[in-house]
């Protein structure tokens, strides 16, 4: 990854399930926390910007299960800009080469006030090292 | 879907986040609930048999959002069987048409003592429809 | 009970956590359920009215383990009315005489334009068969 | 608080309900993540022990809604200790005065083996200052 952002993420008893591992569902919660932290340190006014930005396609491959005394962190860069869309590759490791999973999700920047999709905000771009 | 298992989800409000929508990550939640009371319906059990189902790798696509009144039905078929993994497809939706999401998992059968993958169990080929 | 009010929990495989019981703090999550649909059930807008009605204080004694596999109601009722404040108990159990805990929340009643407490409004008061 | 033992929370977008504020259940969690990650580091094997201890009442005072941008730190003390059983009570609040809650939970030591409780494990009589 060419301009990657990094956030630790602080695992919680109630991200194990009954198998003993954290559950694969909390992955997709992992992401989230990093990609809202991250974009909020970059700028980002999720509760009273103009633009929200959607979730659209979400995706995960497991490679390794997460135990409750792994250290978590996730990388996260901007791997495409479009038109209304963007997308964000993230990589769940444990900061020292161990990977457990590689993920992307595809979000949509929309206006709540005009209901409709609208451009990629300028930011989005220099994250993705575009200018 | 041919053979199709069906499973009404109840909403909680916290699947509601602050932008007033169930949170994209409930949706992981909801096919998980879906999977584990449709197997377990079709006898497996999670806790004390000797097969665990683990998610390889889990993906969704988000049409619709879902309001905390909306009816929330989910949709599973066992879509592909291989060796020792097969596929389960999804569709989320409101029992009467409207789509609100479609989703993957590649499930990968493992022997926890024995901590090695085993073979797809028949039962996963009977819900396939092949015998 | 009086006048009680009655809803069936739909238990999640991510309620049980690493000792293979649902875990203490989502039967506050079950508090939460019941006290939602119930009052939406008996006419509460809870996204769009004027009045939040907001936990200022919760207890749960915990007398008995749930599993994965058993049956989960709610039983509530209005067991004191002030003048913008009012309680509600709660019983945990299996439906049939088998009980998973007590609880009770002190419910504030507040006007988020105003900024205050306001007073109960009268459907409580008809909840808790004073009228 | 005499012997106090802190620890500070990393609250998640998903802590955040509908109405823009941490949801109250959500700090039941935060009691939850702190108990374990205090006592673990001071020496409890939550998943490998011989003694597991169960939350037999858990009860909470909210005094101030926390925003997502709010810092939380939980405080937290061994309050009474008996034969099989012990309470901890916890400060929520901001690092710099700003309190959110009060909250205590009353623990009760059990052997999942024996099926049985047992008597208080030392280190919480250490952890109280009895000793």
């Amino acid at each position: 990854m060419d301009k990657t952002f990094t956030l630790e993420i602080e695992t919680r008893w109630s991200d194990i399930d009954a198998y003993g591992h954290v559950n694969n569902v909390s992955l997709f919660r992992f992401l989230e926390i990093a990609r809202v932290k991250i974009l909020q340190r970059e700028g980002f006014d999720f509760l009273n910007g103009s633009v929200q930005t959607l979730v659209a396609r979400a995706e995960c491959d497991y490679l390794k299960p997460i135990l409750i005394s792994d250290r978590v962190v996730v990388s996260m860069e901007v791997s495409r800009i479009g038109n209304s869309s963007f997308d964000l590759g993230y990589l769940i490791h444990n900061g020292e080469g161990g990977r457990y999973a590689t993920a992307k999700t595809v979000m949509v920047c929309f206006d709540p006030v005009l209901n409709n999709t609208v451009a990629v905000p300028q930011m989005f771009r220099r994250m993705a090292g575009q200018e």
